[in-house]
């Protein structure tokens, strides 16, 4: 698995645009993996979005994540899900999806990376660690906290929240694996050109 | 499986009073099967709510319904679930499922119901019957069409929306194997007394 360059989605961050395009462009601009997360919709709709969301990472061979939702991601044969501290407990998770699907928590604490690696997470999303519009509950992870989760666990570390190429430098040495974005890329006018700009920031760090 | 008298559950009704009690009361009093349904719940606060709910149930050995989710109904090894017409596709969905989980389905014309059946479903849920507060956008299904459905499938149907003692009688004749009701008990301050007067009126039309 290559968390270098994690694109999670926003419908609403496309606006009039084609939403599966704009992904698409993202993914050729160098995004190594997609996490569609789809808060507002029922299952019905989110199964649809993700069925068609998949032919897109399907033709780009990159791994696609679903955000919360262990019915979809096995529905639609995802390569794993992702869950935060208000999803299923991710031991629960790990019983039911089995030990080939991925499995990502998010995490705020050394604690909870702990707790999160011990029940069979695969990777942790840390943040967020810049202001962002996304998550307004956000709660904020300093640097300091960033680099102590990820001396603690073995597993990748992908920071996300607020990331952009002016502050992704300010990661390097924390040891993480990847950066996770949402408006960066999704509220872009040139997405591809974007992800583009922000795997040579994050490249510059590793 | 018994769908006599099927108690879809609605926490707000419960107000002040212990939820899981006035289910406990309910089917004391009659429900033969009870459906969680958590519209405004994270996933983990519907996982932790079906895990209590599912101690009731086993204890009084009544099958225990999950509304729309399965990763919920795996996650508490529940007897099955109900998906409404914007949930998953009932096909796919047996096919997460497996063959011994009961899949129910909702339907309010012959094409659905018959659509739902060759796609697995072992029982329909038809209505709205009644004016209901529950479900304001419910479709209104009328009588003719219930006893049509009943005709048109050989699976079990049962009636839902704003069923109470005074009008199952209505449906005396149409082929419905029971009756399915929200505020009639839920709502109810005598819950376990509400359930054996609805079981009579059921047992008097079945």
């Amino acid at each position: 698995m290559d968390y270098t360059l994690y694109l999670v989605t926003d419908r609403a961050m496309a606006g009039e645009r084609d939403f599966d395009d704009l992904v698409g462009r993202a993914v050729r601009g160098g995004c190594t993996l997609v996490q569609l997360r789809e808060k507002d919709a029922s299952t019905g709709e989110f199964y649809e979005r993700a069925l068609r969301l998949k032919r897109v990472t399907d033709y780009f061979h990159v791994p696609l994540i679903i955000d919360d939702r262990i019915d979809i991601m096995m529905a639609v044969d995802a390569a794993g899900v992702h869950l935060g501290q208000s999803d299923m407990p991710a031991g629960v998770a790990r019983q039911l999806i089995g030990p080939d699907k991925i499995l990502g928590v998010s995490a705020q604490t050394v604690e909870e990376a702990e707790k999160a690696e011990s029940d069979g997470a695969d990777y942790l999303g840390v943040g967020s660690l810049f202001p962002t519009a996304t998550k307004k509950d956000a709660i904020a992870v300093s640097r300091e906290t960033l680099a102590r989760i990820c001396s603690a666990v073995s597993i990748p570390v992908v920071a996300i929240g607020g990331l952009n190429g002016k502050n992704i430098p300010l990661l390097e040495g924390t040891g993480i694996s990847g950066a996770a974005v949402v408006s960066a890329i999704m509220a872009s006018e040139e997405p591809e050109a974007a992800a583009r700009r922000l795997k040579d920031s994050i490249y510059g760090i590793l």
